[in-house]
């Protein structure tokens, strides 16, 4: 899109987004088996049904006396009701006895209920007069004190659904369902593409001129921690064919490619060429209106995203996480716990007026303090090609499109790295 | 502690935590050494002091000319300056000429500013001429659209603290700085042990009497998530000699030791003695107010905090995120970034009314669901034991000691799972 002056047009935040998603059709990616100890934070690739009941007899909750409760109706302290014991119930056994009307057994939480039984006294309401009997002070409800066969899963329930991403209870359901593999997504590879003359590896000393890569290390961890897999395809200098050769290559393997550098004129117009040469649609929005991060192309060739991202480092975790996160989420295939993994978000009061420009969205790097009980945000300034300005960071305040500004004791949301 | 009754007195949460660090004394993890692509999450075992200047010299923020800032004073779109052009500065490269009075020269972004120069007019409000002359409509001022060398991170500067979780942003610095190789702690190695005759194995068949073992699941990824190292030291019947014996060869290299199951009075009283026959200090409290979680017992052995967890799976989940978590966090090595890792909140409104009792804390399992813009919190009842309460759940609701419920429409807060 260009305005009427023949400059490129920069688009919202919202729109570029839409844009991108809009493009894609769902492809789900393949799965893998998994033991279930190491798939938390996986994505569940099938709906998981209880092939049986959880537990599979009525327990006990509590240290008591199993009973028929209707032998209990009416006790109280002042008139008990007596019972006979039959035993004990051992636990993780099956109770070698019966219990018929007036009779009773000990029973520990976690126990089987014997036959007959169906109820549990806990055993401060119970006092034992000698070895054979017991004096029940309080009546037990039907169903009291237990857990039902198949009260926590029941057999052939759903108990977790393709698209969810496993939490640590949910191992634990698994296991107690005696489901130890699990069906998962494969992690979606993200080709991380550096290029630049100037840049060079992080291993190697630094010549006039020369900068080490600092980006794809950035990208590498936010690609982790969204749930992808990184994988660094190299720097290279700005030279078409060699961007271009290398874009194709990733494209065979990779469920989303990121072409990083490229900010200036020459080689940003060459990076949105690229998109366009390489296949359809290319490229689909060139240029945001966010701060830092407005240099920003995003395009999707056969089904699979490309986004050329700026240089700047601030620039790089800005659209990574307004742009980059989102689409890598849906290629994850996570569908469920939509609440799990949202940005951690504090409020705080601003330390110092900061003003914004009307048509962007500001994104602030934000320190933070704690005065007495409240929490402040001091403005880390900087340009946005400073790397300390990150790490500086503990989060980031976003003034909106239309806002001029932030006052200082204004309450603003801050979104923690 | 007893009271008057003879009975166990529960202690508040405050304090039991309260108890178990102020008989920890701090003993940092043994380090070792990470390629910092793998060091996200990770804790800094020492101050990173920077080795040099990032970057090693002066680099231009934007594409333009380089000048002395003094030749474009009083520069106008009426009354341009005229600059003669060097030549153009060659990304990664150290420019081969000097700027003499009068003298600009083409650069990008990025690129190395030529000696002589000390500020870059944007392209946008300079006008070339021909090969040789270009017309400078702006004025720049000293330093303007430059990042000096050392402006990131000065030689010698303090980068990260020992102590610092390490974040994406901050691999990047490092690589920036050619670090690619950190000294991070040791995930603290926290023993599960696996208690009650009942209890079988996640892989075996169920017979009557017997439950699969659910709780090690959940507390290896919840462990994993706080940053320490899970290890299964196996199922064990309800024997004092036996589980003296592992808890004794759990102690030799563990930070810290769980003992779940023996939720019941006997079994639980032996969890207690194993703990103060083991080492001093022993037991340092023995019942908690909070609902689930109740039966908690915490203690130190020489230094090794061990815990004794009721047997129920929410039982499990709550006592670890008030308990258990931010003793492991302290083990972990962990000073700095104190509001990443924080337990991600929202707020929503109650669907239901809940009542609770006075002088416990309840924690409220909860679904969250969108009704509109507003978020709504529904409860999950059913009993403690059940782990498909913690499935079903997006996050609690804690309803403090004095506060003897909340009604529907009211608004909470709701820590995510």
């Amino acid at each position: 899109m260009r305005d009427m002056l023949g400059r490129e047009e920069v688009i919202t935040v919202e729109k570029a987004l839409e844009f991108v998603l809009k493009n894609l059709s769902v492809v789900f990616p393949s799965d893998i088996k998994l033991n279930i100890e190491h798939s938390c934070t996986r994505i569940l690739s099938c709906d998981m049904y209880s092939p049986e009941n959880l537990p599979q007899f009525a327990r006990s909750t509590v240290d008591g006396f199993a009973v028929n409760s209707s032998d209990t109706f009416g006790a109280s302290d002042g008139l008990p009701a007596y019972l006979n014991i039959a035993g004990e119930v051992l636990m993780g056994a099956m109770p070698g006895f019966e219990l018929k009307k007036g009779i009773t057994a000990k029973i520990a939480t976690g126990g089987m209920l014997p036959e007959g039984a169906d109820a549990v006294v806990m055993i401060e309401h119970a006092q034992t007069i000698d070895e054979e009997m017991v004096e029940i002070m309080k009546p037990a409800a039907p169903g009291e004190n237990v857990i039902q066969a198949g009260e926590d899963i029941k057999k052939g329930a759903l108990v977790l659904k393709r698209g969810h991403m496993l939490r640590p209870q949910d191992t634990g359901a698994l296991a107690g369902l005696g489901i130890t593999e699990v069906y998962v997504y494969e992690k979606p590879k993200v080709s991380i593409i550096s290029t630049g003359d100037e840049i060079i590896p992080a291993d190697k000393a630094v010549n006039p001129g020369q900068v080490r890569d600092i980006n794809s290390f950035n990208l590498t961890g936010l690609i982790s921690e969204a749930g992808g897999e990184p994988v660094k395809r190299g720097i290279f200098g700005d030279e078409y064919s060699v961007i271009k050769k290398i874009v194709e290559e990733s494209l065979k393997d990779s469920a989303m490619v990121l072409i990083t550098g490229g900010s200036s004129v020459g080689t940003k117009d060459m990076t949105a060429k690229i998109i366009n040469d390489v296949g359809s649609p290319g490229v689909l929005f060139h240029g945001v209106s966010i701060k830092p991060g407005k240099p920003l192309i995003g395009g999707v060739i056969s089904n699979t995203p490309v986004f050329g991202l700026p240089g700047h480092p601030a620039a790089i975790t800005v659209c990574f996480e307004e742009f980059i996160k989102p689409v890598l989420k849906k290629l994850t295939g996570i569908t469920e716990n939509r609440f799990r993994g949202r940005k951690l978000i504090v409020t705080a009061k601003m330390a110092k007026n900061i003003s914004s420009s009307s048509g962007r969205e500001d994104h602030i790097r934000v320190a933070l303090e704690e005065r007495g009980d409240e929490l402040w945000a001091t403005p880390i300034l900087g340009k946005s090609g400073l790397i300390t300005t990150l790490v500086k960071a503990d989060g980031i305040v976003v003034i909106p499109l239309r806002k001029l500004g932030v006052e200082q004791g204004e309450v603003v949301e801050v979104r923690l790295f």
